[in-house]
């Protein structure tokens, strides 16, 4: 896992992470968090408990063991460490997952409605869908727990988890990322068109499987996340 | 009552706590204010009239006495003090007690509804309900209003005056602002996903207990103040 | 009209007046203009055309005549003139009047509700109500056009321009700004809440006016102004 | 086709109508393109793929020729050219055209309503109608779907791509820019009022073409394009 301008640094990896995270309007005060997985298999680097988003540098980040261990680092590990260990157990080919508290998002799977492509950016949805978690609106907070929550994001990209947030997965740091981002943006332009009236007009599955060949090709994705690493003054601060 | 990284001077934690609803979008050009018990029992400091939330610093505290006299510091007093010294008399437990205009709570009290727990916000607020103000619509000018907001209060940490605002309370600085802050955030999400539609899922009563044990201790609770001061740069400015 | 910390100097005046809107969010790019009657009775002192009310200086600022002639100042004569020099004809009791293209507003009227006050804001309406200006949805182009909107605003301190925005009006530079600023938010406020739902609770007729003698007295309308004042950062500017 | 303060060259033209499309709020990462018909007739300027819009500089400005070919300056040629060819082949009074991922009109074009004027906005569009792209959904890949566009725009100021954004051209930059403004404006505020409840006041059809000639001469056009040059900064930045 490289990605280009940055090293394969994990701390540093989560630190861009977080930060453009923060940048998208994810954050909620110092809940959310972003884990990528530990090149060496001892399991995962995510960040400190305590900080925002924002606030993330790479002493700010942790090497969390797959039962919850402080490897390395130093800091309080989030109680929700099990999000990512339960996920990237059941999925190799996960990298980097996130999970924030995006409002608009609660908001959107309070309603229990089905997510329509009103954008390009509800189309990288359209292959794997969008599941719902539901063993608990609580934290994830048990071995458990993190693998139901694996469970119902199967072969998903990002899963709803109702009553707290969202999970986002990729295989590297720019389709985590690009996936929590866009899934933020689509249920906010569906919550926006929503609250107009009804839909007449979505993009059909057939059609989003093809614009996520033509729109979301990784070349894009990457374009995508490069914008954000600019945006949130990353390379920039470093 | 200590603060961690601010003392005890009760000046200083008006002014933080003015700052942090402020940096929060809970300011209402020179109108909401925020109390904390006087140490010696001879009343609460508050805000002076005349000022916003963000441009509180100590010398623009006094102590107001619970008659609504000025004991201490330079400037006007609030005509609403009798919110915070009503609630005090009846509440030995609260400490800190403020009152704000959130826009947003006000368009959620003119529904009628009751608060449902879309994301972890409104948790806090199950265990003691979140009651209504009836009163009047007016300002709280009278210690009989005062009186009558305790009395609605009751035991809740926090509650909608509609048509007016809000008022939260906590036995210290943390608890009160995380409180209004999280009422006001929960009303947001809620008004969000009503817009688009009927609400089909919500975190029920029992599971809202038991997220409000699990996600909202006080650790938790004093991890957010800790943020909202930091975004507020109060100890940079300092 | 004395303004406390500015002189009586009209350019000055329309100045503050100007920034303190684009400050408030009303800014509409070069349209939206305040107007300040002349202390000799010549006209109407008011913003020149072609700059934002946030880009105001006393340079930018122009004596108009009753008749829209340019008698001191230099630069071009805003066309909707007659909105300003019709109001002052009809009532001597306004210094200042105001005209913006506030959004909010113009989705607020499209509606043909009636303005609940939801919040202390719409308080200030409910003496004299909110008219409708019903002659055009197009500019007040005509020295008829200008007695047809006095006429429609009659004793009110604001009207409705359906399909155009908003004028506001007061005895001083203090009431007209914060009449203007307060019709907005108010209904920004309806707005939010009747996305949401139907409105169960508001403040009724008779409490408005109550509250609005003891909410917003002179010494709050000028509290309020001189907030915004220090917000929009003029006394420093100067 | 002359833009008063900035010369002819092409590429500061793409340049500050970018950098305005970006601080009116129509960024989408990396995506959307505004173009500006080659003097020469060789094909058309058009920013490079993988920047933002605020990113712009004369150094990220390509020649791309009819066929999409890169003939001037240094980067990828987005593959959306086929948008600008398209138009400029068939609009031979089309100067400037350019397409953005707004997602307010992405939302109000799910909705399959008219756009109704609720502000001067919409007026603009009264005369020649706010056409739908039907061809897809998907990317204007290739020479037809350039054609096709072209077709459903006709003799429109600007048209709705739903499920992907909005066009819109221009004569010159200042015609082309505010076109694309004020249709984001009007979709934001039609979706405002409508989430609020039903339309029952618009300005109709006849009155729109009035004051489109009175409110929107091309003085008026140029006023507010160049207020929004001043506004991002771009005479500054030079």
């Amino acid at each position: 896992m490289t990605d280009g301008t940055i090293d394969d640094d994990p701390a540093a990896l989560v630190t861009a992470g977080s930060r453009v995270l923060a940048a998208a309007g994810q954050d909620d005060m110092v809940w959310g968090h972003l884990a990528v997985r530990d090149p060496g298999g001892r399991g995962v680097w995510m960040k400190s408990a305590g900080w925002g988003l924002e606030e993330i540098t790479p002493d700010r980040v942790l090497l969390v063991s797959w039962t919850g261990e402080l490897l390395a680092g130093s800091g309080r590990v989030h109680l929700e460490h099990h999000i990512h260990t339960g996920i990237m157990r059941a999925r190799p080919d996960v990298q980097v997952s996130l999970h924030t508290h995006a409002s608009t998002v609660n908001a959107f799977s309070a309603l229990g409605e089905p997510l329509r492509a009103l954008s390009h950016d509800a189309a990288v949805f359209a292959e794997h869908g969008l599941p719902r978690f539901t063993a608990t609106d609580n934290l994830v907070r048990t071995p458990e727990l993190g693998r139901a929550l694996a469970a119902d994001l199967g072969a998903a990209r990002a899963c709803l988890m109702p009553g707290h947030g969202l999970a986002a997965v990729g295989r590297d740091l720019a389709h985590a990322v690009m996936y929590g981002i866009l899934l933020e943006r689509a249920c906010r332009t569906q919550l926006t068109a929503r609250a107009a009236g009804e839909l007449r007009h979505w993009t059909g599955h057939q059609e989003c499987l093809e614009k996520d060949a033509v729109a979301w090709p990784d070349s894009q994705i990457d374009a995508g996340w490069q914008y954000w690493r600019r945006r949130a003054g990353l390379l920039r601060a470093r």
